[in-house]
């Protein structure tokens, strides 16, 4: 069962790069054994960096439930999801992932994800995208403000 | 320069708790010193769990730019990126990103940001939510058919 939905999601990304729609990549979100989004990657189709085919089979499944979480749903992804796609998975609270390539396998052709895993490891300041904290007295007031919000719908 | 951009992230951020619109979170992509994109978190507004404010102003300021790279822009944003924005920042390759408060103060306030960076570390098969690698035999055929396709739009 894992593997033909798997193969599905191998197909999805076989198609992307035989035309060229988008990057070698396909993902599906099953429910209760049904497809409810599937997607290749679309970067460079869609101009957008995060249309990943994860990002954009959850994106399409939380429309599809009419809800921002993914509770019970499982992803099946052609490759070993890339930082950005595991948080988003986490974010979505998805039940489980199963991927049929690693991120060593798409590093081999020159995909950044194995390069994003590293840089994670590194302190923020001295990464190849330096990230600086800069310490500004109310920074912590939208948290406050959330704290007190008795109306807001928490995530 | 920098100090008054992050101010205009956690105004953003501010706002966005205060009337409940979105998480607690703001961010700006700034090129030349002009504003591309500003946004507030938007994942329960728009049921879009990948909605975060950098995700949300990456997308912007990539179709202002036409483009799906933000090459010499720079992030500014409320909070320390999550392990999913900090990818989408990879993807876009902007340049530097400048952050007001950390991971640790997101989880003062119940946010998984840094859970999601601990989880990062374990195996993927441990992991809460976990990630099972099943090796298929055409699992690597996506890569060949993308390193083969001349006319393919790389990124």
């Amino acid at each position: 069962m894992h593997a033909q939905f798997l193969q599905q999601a191998i197909q999805l990304a076989a198609d992307n790069a035989r035309t060229g729609q988008g990057g070698p990549f396909g993902a599906l979100i099953v429910k209760d054994q049904q497809v409810l989004a599937a997607s290749g990657n679309q970067v460079t189709r869609t101009l957008d960096p995060t249309a990943h085919a994860e990002v954009n089979a959850i994106r399409q499944a939380c429309l599809q439930l009419n809800d921002f979480q993914l509770h019970d749903c499982i992803l099946y992804t052609s490759c070993e999801p890339c930082p950005m796609c595991l948080g988003a998975i986490y974010w979505a609270r998805l039940a489980k992932v199963y991927y049929a390539c690693s991120r060593f396998d798409a590093a081999a052709v020159n995909f950044d994800d194995s390069f994003i895993y590293d840089e994670i490891l590194v302190a923020p300041a001295e990464r190849r995208i330096a990230m600086h904290h800069i310490k500004l007295p109310d920074a912590l007031q939208p948290f406050q403000l959330w704290s007190e919000n008795e109306t807001k719908v928490a995530y």
